[in-house]
């Protein structure tokens, strides 16, 4: 520790909000460079590496070869599968001397496939699982909470080739089973949840997120089984009803209501229910205005219908219309169209309803606004509603009509759109899944109601399918001499971000307190006091666990306190620390557990063979977990 | 070898013009995805690590603590060192979504100053040691032989911090034997060359070449035990010579004289000397008009005086105006220039020697071009010589005359120059010493005469001095609580480069021919025939390899050829080859060594045994070349 380059904090960094973020910054572990960008310090790479091995070895278990690509990559495959534009902002660009278009890879699903494409032909090449474990980057528009979500991190990505759809469907078998391993070894917990709805060519993707409250991802379980990212998660829409015998729709003075609130009070008071029932904000359709911005940096602005009782979740709006980033309409937005009557905007003067559609702002429905429902909504004029406006009768969505064009976003279907658990076909219908789910909302698979978590994603697979091997070309000859496209999977696993994550789970107040199979060190010896007596004594015992297989990590700091040197090594979160102080003079030394905070007395004769098979039984429990984790 | 993802080439790439840029990509170990940048394929990768690993453990062994450093850095620190801009077209710059600017870091000297500030305060938390493995950019006009100069590749990068300079000389010796120590284990023969001039604050800086042919750097040796790189000889200036008494110049016709050649013909024919020598190329002053551009991208023209029996070395002389680039003038420069006759040129009408020294184009001397010395040169006038133009008389270089502005580069000063070797004020008093360096030339120290060879650079140590300390305010308080400036030094190795340097070395003209400690596999065990028999006894000799601790690459193809595949196995480079095949009828299998194509015979029941011994005698006499290597 007098040589360790390391400095311990004792306030937490400014911008830190979470845990992770704080103690790996007040512990030595990172230090930040810009924002999202952090250089890791030597206690951090160590972690860093058992992290990177043990993802490493499960890799390795299922026959993936390691590889090594460039961060920096030429634009051309990106432009060949529309990623180039697909990732907007969030994709560093640059040019290099010549000017030749250049970026820093956020995956490289591209260039793997050249890959193969260069060097195999036939199925008999087949199965092929390629992976690598290196810096990645994204542009993230708010980089937060250390390394949960950075602009540079380290990831295993892993590709999977295969002739056809059984291949892929084992490959992606494989991968799921090594990511479990994986999180198990890392003492990670994971739920594994739906990341997409299901269309796209059969193609399926799922996450691992680590339940946390601090978790950027929502996440939703049934009690049947069903779980998914809120992102991907398929309303329950009703069936459409007979429009036959429907009254009339008829607008009605409702001054003042420019809520739903205001707007379902007025409704009782002035039109009340001829059946005695109240209206209730499920009854009315929310006419939401918002901007979207193309990839192409292009603005457009859209509204979405949602029933009233549901705010739109920006999240899953966001998932929805990838790769376009999207944002409420701002003044300016509404002062370009004065026909939306904030308050009052009603689907008659939108998209396909109105007069001239190829004019009109495009109109979108939440799923539930199916043909036969009536609503309440606005009446595109100051203080006035019309009750009883019909779905599929009175108006339709942007593709329900004949076609008038493009969905929002639609470049997305070239691109990732998939990866985000998206289904262009929806959106190409004037249909936006968007809404907020809702605890108790009914499961898709209809196995119960759901209820909403948060977690941290650790890990992602998916089936690709051929979408990048037909934009690149890659084709094999089967078994009949006839070419076919090869068909892959994408696996990531954020291995900076499961320091984190790894972090966040293992800490209290008092700072990390790291499972000794990722620890930076088995066990952290302090030498207490001014006696150099007790220096000597606590070097050799240093030495003498070293030599029997620990790392050890030595606080042989003269000048500093107990005190201090207890603060530090409860921060550094060394699982295993041995104290050697006062206690010397009767012949025994202190052995403190970090986690539960017990220590016991020690003779000094006993101690290192003690510490060692503590230390060794403590990895050993760590490898069991994962022979349980084999069996399953 | 039926499922390694490797394809071997038989022919070379295009665009490959060395031995180990051909073999790497034709065995499979790496595929180019850019000009000078390289994706590493699993063989590749194995023999990188194995590289990495020396290099770790050699900067572990001096007490070296690795860190981690993002490649994505904000510009602001290379700012204010003033790399920023000296980097100029060698940079890769890009700016983010916010449109901060940041770069692709070439070497990382900023950010581990500002590092060591945040976490340093005195002078015994000193001396410190860090290093990194990692990825660097650098944005290189002609980036070729493949790993040799890269775009992007993998560096060893370390830095010194130290309170004093004895300190400081104490780190760079350290450094010092780990490279020796690193080279030895790698099995790279190194020459250590001076690479700097020795201004500059007493600074300090050496280059570790590779010798060999296709090395990008020219190196000199004298038989007393001078090195240099080419690009820091300091030519050896005669003395001034009075300048009283020497007759005055004369302007003669030299018709159709615009090479040297034609003028020393002309000059023996026309003007004889009164004493009867020849005239030679050496009377002659020749100078050469060359094109600077600066890092703003500004151009600008110098003319350089030299004698006329010496060609300018465009090596040396961009050394020499670093950060600006250089090169010959174009037509257009002349055509803006009609004062400069081409053929003709003198000085009487350049930098300091015109009627208005600031509209006149700046002009540099040779260090030969001392006061005294009388030259025949340009006229300026088409057909015209003059004879005897007396330096310090007759004409004056740049800053020989009144201070006249700005040395070319200059702002190499803030920079880098010192890297390179440079002695800025050198410059800054006209003289610019770019002439080439000959086999023959006295060494500067005057210990003989030179001889010239060529290497790559594998290694650069550097003292840096209190340059980027002072540049970023990095000081600590010293035993009197006092603050200082930290004194640092900076020591590269070119990890990628190193892989390349060990292909250079061991290959023949069948392929590669991996020292067994570097190789990506200990013994290649090839089964031919159709047998399947053979193949079972192969795939259990390869096993118990394996279990006898070797690495072990199986070629168990079964359709390929033994021609296919002994071709591969000697491309491929595995230093032992163990042929399981037609003798297992006798009981018999071959070993065979790759460097040396001999083979024997072994008997099947002993053949496991004496191929892990040979392996293992193989390693440890690499560990032996160590140990030895230790001694020093």
């Amino acid at each position: 520790m007098s040589k360790l380059f390391v400095r311990t904090l004792r306030e937490d960094p400014a911008e830190a909000e979470v845990a992770s973020h704080k103690l790996l910054v007040r512990a030595g572990y990172i230090r930040r460079q810009a924002p999202g960008i952090y250089a890791w310090l030597p206690l951090g790479l160590r972690v860093l590496g058992k992290v990177e091995a043990i993802v490493r070895e499960e890799m390795d278990r299922i026959g993936g070869q390691e590889v090594r690509f460039p961060a920096l990559l030429p634009a051309e495959p990106y432009q060949a599968s529309g990623r180039w534009t697909d990732y907007g902002p969030n994709m560093f660009r640059l040019a290099d001397r010549k000017e030749a278009e250049m970026l820093l890879a956020p995956t490289h699903e591209e260039v793997f496939t050249l890959l193969v494409k260069d060097m195999y032909s036939s199925y008999k090449d087949l199965p092929l699982v390629l992976y690598q474990i290196q810096t990645k980057y994204r542009d993230e528009a708010r980089p937060r909470a250390g390394l949960l979500r950075g602009r540079e991190f380290v990831m295993k990505d892993a590709y999977s080739f295969d002739a056809d759809d059984a291949g892929l469907d084992r490959a992606y078998d494989a991968q799921r089973s090594a990511y479990q391993r994986i999180f198990k070894r890392l003492g990670l917990d994971t739920v594994i949840v739906e990341a997409m709805s299901g269309a796209m060519g059969g193609s399926r993707s799922e996450e691992f997120l680590h339940p946390t409250p601090v978790g950027e991802d929502t996440y939703v379980r049934s009690p049947g089984g069903y779980a998914a990212n809120v992102e991907a998660v398929d309303t329950v829409a009703p069936p459409p009803r007979p429009l036959a015998g429907l009254p009339p729709a008829h607008v009605e003075p409702t001054p003042g209501t420019t809520t739903i609130e205001t707007l379902v009070e007025a409704a009782n008071r002035l039109q009340p229910r001829p059946d005695g029932r109240l209206w209730t904000a499920a009854d009315t359709l929310k006419n939401v205005v918002l901007a979207l911005v193309l990839p192409d940096g292009v603005r457009e602005l859209m509204v979405l219908g949602v029933p009233g009782d549901r705010e739109v979740d920006m999240t899953r709006l966001a998932a929805a219309v990838f790769p376009a980033e999207v944002e409420p309409a701002a003044d300016e937005d509404f002062a370009r169209h004065p026909e939306l009557v904030r308050g009052y905007i009603g689907p008659q003067i939108l998209g396909a309803n109105a007069a001239d559609p190829d004019r009109a702002v495009p109109y979108f429905l939440d799923p539930r606004v199916v043909a036969g429902t009536a609503w309440i909504t606005g009446a595109n004029a100051v203080d006035r509603h019309v009750f009883g406006l019909v779905a599929g009768r009175d108006f339709l969505a942007a593709g329900q009509a004949a076609d008038r064009g493009q969905a929002p976003g639609q470049a997305a279907d070239r691109g990732q759109a998939a990866d985000r658990g998206q289904v262009p076909g929806d959106r190409a219908q004037g249909v936006i899944d968007a809404a907020e789910v809702r605890a108790g909302d009914p499961a898709p698979d209809g196995s119960g109601p759901l209820e909403l978590a948060r977690g941290i994603e650790l890990g992602h697979i998916f089936q690709l399918g051929r979408k990048y091997a037909e934009a690149l070309g890659l084709k094999v000859l089967d078994q009949n001499g006839k070419l076919v496209t090869v068909t892959m999977g994408s696996y990531g696993i954020g291995v900076t971000r499961a320091v984190a994550t790894l972090a966040e789970k293992h800490h209290d107040a008092r700072g990390l307190v790291w499972p000794v199979h990722v620890a930076p060190a088995h066990v952290h010896v302090v030498a207490t006091g001014k006696d150099p007596g007790i220096f000597e004594v606590a070097a050799a015992m240093a030495q003498a666990l070293e030599e029997a297989g620990l790392e050890v990590l030595y606080d042989d700091r003269p000048r500093e306190s107990a005190g201090v040197k207890f603060a530090d090594a409860e921060l550094l979160g060394v699982p295993h620390i041995l104290v050697v102080g006062r206690g010397l003079a009767a012949g025994v030394v202190e052995f403190r557990d970090r986690a539960s905070g017990s220590s016991q007395e020690l003779p000094l004769a006993d101690a290192v063979a003690h510490v060692a098979a503590t230390v060794n039984a403590a990895l050993r429990a760590a490898s069991e977990l994962l022979v349980e984790g084999e069996g399953r």
